[in-house]
């Protein structure tokens, strides 16, 4: 018998046939035995639904406001999963996150949680019931109901299944497990059995969007055991966990393929080489409020030095216009810049312990013609930046190479 | 400077324009420098909305689900409120019953108010917020989310100025008081400045539907002053009160004539007339859930008596059914009834000193060859019951005969 943690987002539970379907699902691990918590977003479409009325009301709504009538989504999903669980005959009582309670700090919108006290869950699942808990929401100190922001029911889960210390928290979603690259690009691609919280918050950044970043990362900080899979198809998906398992022998030393192709590149030339030139250039970008990604400095020549970094697409524009006038004000050359660039990551704790992984790559690439941009690396990453047409056929040089092709059927 | 309580039902919040409508009329308290708590409903819909949702995932659904899922449709008007109210530089806060706190019993779906902790509340007010508040719901000692049934919002700002304290009540409508009667029925009706809570329990449970009955019992028994008024016209509406007001002395001896076509009249004939008879008629009808009307047995003749009694129009046919298995078991005579019958009410506390009432009544009916078939009183009501035909032209005779039609133009 485990415990089990299990999280069913907006479209899993976005009409009552699906949350029938949700039902059923949950009937079948606790017909195995297994005692079971269901953290559910609300029905997809319904926090838009809301967003829409509120703007009707006010241009700037209240944040405190906001987040009472947001957390009715959830709320919403939690009764009508246990109505569909008792139909199912399944004993089944929800709770909303001020009623566990899921303590949060008081910042509206993006609240993060403090504590949790399981007391009453732990109560209700000795009475042999399911426990079905509103995800996304919790209340402050005060009493007054806050929500944690984009993705947080994935938050709620995790959190949830530390302070239960559940045996698993499963994650469900529309792709049956994480994959060693995109199978649209790759169609040999092949599903991980598992992966390392630090690979998997690697490729999230870089793009594979399946999972929360937030919601990771808290997961490996309280090393609950993540598994996602698919809502409505069977599979053991893919377990994210830490990577001191078994069989950590035979761990390939890479694990998957990440690409992004939303960035642009930005050149500022002929920068006088004296110190804090760096927080000079970065300095005004970060002040506009642009994340930036990439950092290259070359070594300098006649005392001075270019300097590329890359931030997302949609800042391509802004970001040129700061960068021209730090240029007139610290005595620079010419800035240039374009937006097709892709940047194509390798990710694996195994290249840790076999320095000849990014040699790897850039043979590999080096096979294939594809001239690299730019190179940044972390201790279990190598990225490059390429031209934008050659992402596809990076992609799949590098899956081949890795030895990361499914076998031929 | 006034503290008020406002209720505004589902209709008066049934769109993002209405609430705006009313955070506007709340604006003109404010600046009039009243204190004021609004109590409002789900916008008109939503609850069967969400009543539609249950129905799709099970045919019976947990009655504390409901009430989980039910009571979001307040949430999501307490929300919108605040912000409209804020928009328009109105400092507002919201309260779900559950933070108030409400506390009621557990009966899910029909809940009763046991307390209500009026600190908060206060505390918002001492701020110089206005304090929007769900109503129709609250939580139980277990912290469960309770609603308190049908109209429970009325009862929730009557309860909520009785734990105030408040100067009044006002109960928005989409009428603008409380008439003499039906307006559609005698064209010069009036609408009437005050009465009592004793004469609105009478006409409400006579079919004046306009406020909610148990809301009336509560403000009686708290002496909480309710005023109905127009959601979106001007007007001083209706102030239901205790009947010891100043102007007592010239108080109209009836306060309005109300009336009812949705009863129907069974009659059973040649009943032995034994100790326990009533029981033995009318124990089976309570049995099949029927609620009685009015009651009319004759004296014995022969050792039988004749016994009438009404009930709703639609349980008619389930009545005769009953009453006519009752007759055999009992020995009695023929059954028979009719649905082509009304009831019509005088209604007013001045009838207590003036015992001619009753006579005047009748004399009226008499005037116009109106033929009564039961009859039935109380304290402060006398009520006939004639033929369905009749019904306008007795509630006009009725109005003129006791003074109650407006003045010519």
């Amino acid at each position: 018998m485990a415990l089990i943690v299990q999280k069913f987002g907006g479209t899993s539970v976005g009409s009552p046939e699906r949350i029938a379907q949700v039902a059923e699902k949950i009937a079948g691990f606790r017909a195995a035995g297994d005692e079971v918590v269901v953290v559910v977003s609300a029905m997809s479409g319904e926090t838009n639904r809301l967003l829409a009325l509120a703007q009707q009301v006010a241009h700037k709504p209240s944040l405190r406001e906001m987040d009472v009538m947001i957390a009715t989504g959830e709320q919403v999903t939690i009764a009508l999963l246990s109505m569909a669980l008792n139909a199912q005959g399944v004993p089944a009582v929800s709770f909303t996150g001020a009623q566990i309670p899921i303590v949060t700090d008081s910042e509206h919108g993006k609240a993060r949680i403090l504590s949790i006290d399981e007391t009453a869950v732990r109560e209700q699942l000795n009475a042999g019931n399911v426990v079905v808990v509103a995800g996304f929401q919790g209340v402050d100190e005060q009493g007054n109901i806050t929500t944690l922001g984009r993705g947080g029911s994935d938050t709620t889960a995790v959190a949830l299944a530390a302070a239960l210390q559940a045996d698993e928290c499963q994650i469900y979603t529309d792709v049956d497990g994480v994959y060693t690259t995109d199978p649209r690009v790759v169609p040999r691609a092949q599903r991980l059995e598992r992966i390392t919280f630090e690979e998997m918050l690697e490729m999230a950044s870089l793009g594979s969007k399946i999972l929360q970043l937030r919601s990771v990362e808290f997961a490996g900080k309280y090393n609950v055991p993540l598994r996602v899979l698919h809502s409505f198809k069977e599979g053991p998906g893919t377990l994210i966990t830490t990577d001191d398992h078994e069989d950590s022998m035979e761990q390939p030393i890479i694990s998957g393929i990440a690409f992004n192709r939303d960035e642009a590149k930005l050149t500022i030339r002929g920068v006088p080489d004296t110190p804090g030139v760096a927080f000079k250039i970065l300095g005004p970008i970060s002040a506009a409020n642009i994340d930036i990604d990439m950092i290259v400095q070359n070594v300098a020549q006649d005392n001075t030095t270019d300097f590329t970094f890359t931030v997302g697409n949609v800042d391509y524009d802004k970001a040129i216009d700061v960068l021209k006038a730090t240029a007139q004000d610290i005595g620079a050359g010419d800035v240039s810049g374009t937006t097709s660039i892709a940047k194509v990551s390798i990710v694996g704790v195994g290249m840790r312990s076999h320095p000849g992984v990014a040699s790897t790559m850039f043979e590999a690439l080096a096979k294939e013609n594809i001239n690299i941009q730019m190179i940044s690396t972390s201790e279990i990453r190598v990225s490059v930046v390429i031209d934008e047409k050659y992402v596809e056929l990076a992609v799949r040089a590098l899956h081949t190479a890795f030895g990361l092709d499914a076998p031929n059927p």
